[in-house]
């Protein structure tokens, strides 16, 4: 444990960039091309080519690849009742949160004899990816399908990774079932991606595809994001983060729990802590080093603690200023008066408010969604809403003298622009402004 | 004009998918190797880079790649009264459209004593792209800037090609002034999209990038939306599409002119006519060809047609059908009841209902935007909106005793899922089940 305490008014701007600066994602191109490599096989060869990808990957040769009823039983059967009741009280909470969000729609008269509307609909089909690598995740599970199921999405495709047993993990399966989703695949990465972008014999083709995952799901998520012809995406995620902003009145001990629970998701994690009392920087350090030692994962969250950053500043204001230059996914402010802070908070994914709110809250059950923006993309990306499950369309409708008002104004445009075909479609309409006005 | 009509209900479900099947993108591998060539030198050399790449493509050597309030005071002279009046009326119709947008900001109690919150700000800097090729577009900067300045984004920045004589075009730097751009620069291609993702020594970096451009622009948006480092992009823009459903009603010389508003954008633009009368279908091809001839921009148009499709299907249900399943970018529907089959459109970017309601006038001065999803991409992106321009965080705050009540969720979740210091960041702070239930 051996994190250096910065003092940022001591550092020029060019050191405090260097200071918040994100690790380098690693071999970038190496690995879009084997992935685009991937990509090719699942669209020529579909199930084929899936199926000899997952026995070399994920170790298991499956001949079905969607999920039976009978694995989904054998998955309520497996798993403990305070497991099941812990799955159903955290889709209630971010069904509830989820539910309230406003539809957007709306219309107005924007002119005499112009109206516009916005509407929304559902996506057709979409397809949700949950990591089952070194942790299965259902809470993942729940917070892509509960806003799906509440956008009214049709059609909801989940894809996960087989175990070597060729079972799915029955926490992901039973948080599946119970969030509505009926059709479940066994199939990880790059693969699965592939499988939902272009579709296969076992895998439907969907509209867009959701959710986090490793580095292999996120270079073939931002592939087929070129591609116009594919899938859309929700977004390009990265290593996970949490910054912490803390006083002097914050618990050592919570703080640094925060940050070991941030840090043991995986070596590239990366977690902050700025403060403005170097002592209760040291204090956290120590706890830090206590709590690490007891941790299963200690060795996963000793390597993200390699690039953890401990920053002392002079006051929240900056703080504050700190944090909207990192832009983290996860910010937790432990202060004396979280929410007099929050106006001053701009560029962060979720913010957790006070001692009582740990970062796993909103990883879990507090109701918000935990598909984050990642790696400083929280400075102009939003976390997941009902909203990314629908899809908007403008409807405008002119009456004959709605049209004839603006006539003039299109025509002169469109002259503006070389457009001529653009100006006869509103002449041919209306007449030219000589004939109109001798007209009338 | 040489479109044969083609009957819907006669062809086999594949033979139905190779009739709306877009004309594949040309060059795609070879334009992202050169693409990625010119952002790397844009990142390394900054305005270096920039100036040598718009001498190449541009044919221009600017010193000063920014327009200056004197390049703008020429440009409002330059201008006539109409053109000013027209780009006024346009800017007020499509400020009044994106003012009605709701915010989306809202708070719920998800579960008593856990309070949540989703809160909107403005993205600090935004990247405003305005194509001047063939067509310099006023009217694009006026849909970019208009939702930008109503988002409230502190910093916009706005680049468009140079002409030949070193100026920006008139008509866009008015258009850019009078919607409160402060910052333009002449850049075009994917030189502009690079130098405002990472930044020059004139051109600021900014969060998120936005408009529509040719395949470079296309090109250059893709990469940067795939290096997460970068700014992230609005959408990513094909070729411009109108379909039109007609039935008996329709006036073929209005559907006629609207199909070729669209083909004159460009050769690779696409217009497509579903319709329930064969007849008419005959009349708009008799009235294409005679208005074609008379149009400055002929050349293009006529090549776009080669691509065009003419539909004929049994009913107005089989007309909506066709078109959710090619999801256009433009759908204009010219029937006897138009806004009856409404609720049964899904898939498209903007939809034009009536026979006043010309494409031009959501081009530029319906008050909707033109932004919009190409390529089929309206199955599940949405037109530009001033949402576009902001980023939602969600807010979490438990009280002590609202973390209490689903402790023993939240570490039965880590449990399910392997995460052990998720589990202790909770126990740290409310006990162990068993001591909780001991002591109360």
């Amino acid at each position: 444990m051996d994190v250096p305490i910065r003092h940022w008014s001591s550092l020029t701007l060019a050191e405090q960039d260097a200071l918040l600066a994100r690790p380098a994602l690693r071999d970038p191109q190496e690995r879009r091309a084997a992935v685009r490599a991937i990509i090719e096989r699942v669209r020529r060869e579909g199930d084929l080519a899936v199926r000899e990808l997952t026995e070399r990957h994920d170790g298991v040769r499956l001949e079905d690849l969607r999920v039976d009823e009978a694995e989904i039983a054998a998955a309520e059967r497996a798993l403990p009742p305070a497991a099941l009741a812990a799955i159903d009280l955290a889709i209630a909470n971010v069904r509830r949160y989820h539910q309230a969000q406003p539809s957007g729609d709306y219309a107005v008269v924007t002119f005499p004899g112009i109206r516009c509307e916005r509407i929304s609909h559902p996506i057709d089909a979409v397809g949700l990816y949950v990591p089952a690598g070194s942790a299965p995740l259902p809470s993942t599970a729940i917070m892509l399908a509960v806003p799906a199921a509440l956008a009214g999405c049709p059609r909801r495709v989940l894809c996960t990774p087989p175990r070597r047993d060729g079972r799915a993990d029955p926490a992901v399966l039973v948080a599946a079932a119970r969030t509505g989703i009926r059709e479940i695949c066994k199939i990880g990465g790059a693969q699965a991606i592939a499988a939902m972008a272009y579709g296969t014999e076992s895998v439907p083709r969907v509209d867009r595809i959701f959710g986090p995952g490793n580095a292999w799901v996120t270079a073939a998520k931002s592939e087929i994001a070129a591609d116009p012809a594919a899938a859309s995406i929700d977004m390009a995620a990265g290593p996970s983060e949490l910054l912490v902003i803390a006083d002097a009145t914050a618990a050592p001990a919570f703080v640094a729990a925060d940050l070991l629970s941030q840090a043991e998701h995986g070596a590239d994690s990366q977690v902050l802590l700025v403060t403005t009392d170097e002592r209760l920087a040291r204090q956290v350090l120590a706890a830090l080093a206590a709590q690490l030692v007891q941790l299963p994962r200690r060795a996963i969250a000793a390597q993200a603690l390699e690039h953890a950053r401990v920053i002392v500043v002079e006051d929240l204001d900056a703080a504050a200023e700190v944090s909207n230059r990192y832009a983290p996914e996860h910010l937790s402010v432990q202060t004396a008066a979280p929410r007099a802070l929050l106006p001053q908070l701009r560029n962060a994914g979720s913010i957790f408010l006070g001692p009582w709110s740990p970062e796993t809250a909103g990883d879990y059950a507090s109701g918000t969604n935990h598909v984050l923006p990642t790696y400083g993309q929280a400075r102009s990306v939003s976390g997941l809403g009902v909203d990314h499950f629908r899809r908007r369309m403008s409807v405008q409708e002119l009456s004959e003298d709605g049209l004839r008002a603006i006539a003039d104004t299109l025509q002169a445009l469109a002259g503006l622009e070389g457009l001529e075909a653009h100006a006869q479609a509103v002449r041919i309409r209306v007449g030219d402004r000589a004939a109109a006005s001798s007209s009338r």
